[in-house]
């Protein structure tokens, strides 16, 4: 029998997770059963998300076992098949394992169409993110023309599809990010009208007045902490803000505190929300439809980081919290046999 | 000339306003002009939100400017009409002053019937503060049968009607007060399934827990603060807050910290909303035909706290923030002429 690999939670992080956390196991390839396939993973995805199931409390998402294999979004090819959907040389895209290798039920993945442009972007703009920064820009934050609208974590997955989403319905889009190439990056390529690197400034309540002087009229929040203490004085009357994330917290091991924020909701008579794009699985094609099509008119770009290796998984799911990756965050697994 | 009293702005309070704030003036009685009427003030209404006008601030309400008379809803009796739509003996509601009698535009006051019952209804219950529990409650935090519902304040002219207006929609409803004779009046005469004397307890999340085993659906905050902390865990997926108004808070020198609460709701999708009563002006008809009929049908209660004489206007505004009023306080300031 073959072998493969998986990545396992070897302990629970407190606090910033390490590579300690993390156990390396070679173990027998499994063997599909009725209805199931066996995929060999082309790239694994890593995602924020992740930091909430390594952590034993009950969550919207499941707690990963120690000991066990974790989850992950997959981009694959089918290997052998027990299903009648699916043959050998399908590209499929589905919640699998952190491994090289994984069996699924046919019916819990969607085929991949590799003519539509690289199979890696079914993990990050035609994937989870693109589509929670579908739904979250377009049905939370609602933004119209002449809005001025805030991305933090605007350099990510999330982040920069949301804001070119802004962009796209008319609005002033502002985002933050960590570094200078990534803010860069969003106003000379992707359309943004300023962004600021909050590494770089000492008064980030005063650079968000200045690169909002008409107020935020929406806020797409993938952060929180002080990004979004800079932001709450700025709210417009009927506001919105979109709760995608709080990765600035994901790590705390105290309660984190802050300014408090609910006065502020009732001058302004603003709405904040938190979504979460499971919420949304019957209109996942109408998101993949209309993301792909500003794709293909060349009004929406996006960006892989990809790491290269099954072995470097972890690392890459660290380095999110290190603001290293610019666009989606990947790990390539395995070349496609063509 | 006759005389008339005001109470004046006399300085802007530094944290908890003292009577030094308030300045007692007699002046000249005003005369109405064309389309004007006389009003001479019966009850004169104070209310949380005022102490934001104290400040020198830009908020939904206009500063009251220092030296000047401030404003007050009232209910009053027309002495003089130059207007033909009022004429001297009608009762009227409306935003005047505090002071004993002041002039006003007939078109900016609202004719109150004496035969409905106490005129003096059209400042609480049958006014702003129910008219506000009204749109919150059913509006913003949306109440369905089988929620539980908590409601901060509970025993004040705002809460009040609004724990009433969950119960009515079939929800389980616990309040916060700051007494026992305030939570028994929740229990006891309005039905409310639980009370919690936050003063008497040093679990306040404990207490909260224990009063919402099912979690919490929707939350109508008038208060803010270490209540709100202990309310926000039980959010349940798809909660609704409705923030009235933070009176925890409106008295702070420094800006107030606390737990951050942003990631709380993307886990529970939950909707936190900001609203002023101000917003539906044009729906005010539907909300007193509602709130009536429901007294006419007792299946409303409401208490009101008055305070006799003019004199003590500012006394009854400053025991806002101790908690002294059990439903709406109200200052007495004359005998209707009948």
């Amino acid at each position: 029998m073959a072998d493969t690999r998986q990545w396992r939670l070897a302990s629970r992080p407190t606090g910033t997770p390490t590579a300690e956390n993390f156990d390396l196991v070679t173990v027998e390839r499994p063997e599909p059963g009725p209805g199931e396939v066996l995929v060999r993973t082309l790239y694994q995805s890593v995602d924020p998300y992740m930091r909430g199931r390594m952590r034993d409390a009950e969550s919207y998402a499941e707690p990963w076992d120690v000991g066990e294999p974790m989850q992950a979004g997959v981009v694959g090819e089918v290997l052998e098949s027990e299903a009648d959907s699916l043959e050998a040389g399908d590209v499929v895209t589905g919640n699998l394992l952190w491994a090289e290798h994984a069996v699924a039920d046919a019916d819990e993945l969607r085929r991949v169409n590799p003519d539509l442009g690289p199979v890696s972007s079914a993990l990050g703009v035609l994937g989870m993110p693109g589509i929670t920064a579908y739904f979250g820009m377009l049905d939370v934050a609602e933004p119209t023309p002449g809005d001025t609208v805030v991305v933090s974590g605007a350099a990510g997955a999330v982040g920069s599809v949301a804001g070119q989403l802004a962009r796209l319905s008319g609005a002033r889009v502002v985002g933050t990010a960590g570094s200078d190439e990534k803010t860069d990056w969003l106003t000379d390529e992707l359309g943004f009208d300023a962004a600021i690197n909050y590494t770089e400034t000492d008064d980030l309540a005063g650079a968000m007045a200045e690169a909002c002087p008409d107020g935020v009229d929406a806020y797409f929040d993938n952060v929180g902490g002080p990004i979004t203490d800079a932001v709450w004085p700025l709210l417009n009357v009927r506001a919105r803000v979109a709760v995608c994330g709080q990765i600035s917290q994901y790590n705390a091991t105290e309660q984190p505190t802050g300014p408090r924020k609910l006065g502020k909701l009732v001058e302004s008579r603003a709405r904040v929300e938190g979504f979460l794009v499971g919420d949304y699985q019957g209109r996942w094609g109408e998101a993949l439809e209309r993301l792909s099509g500003f794709i293909h008119e060349d009004e929406l770009q996006y960006r892989e980081h990809v790491v290269d290796g099954f072995e470097n998984a972890p690392d890459a799911f660290l380095g999110l919290f290190e603001g290293e990756n610019i666009g989606k965050q990947l790990v390539k697994v395995a070349e496609r046999d063509v």
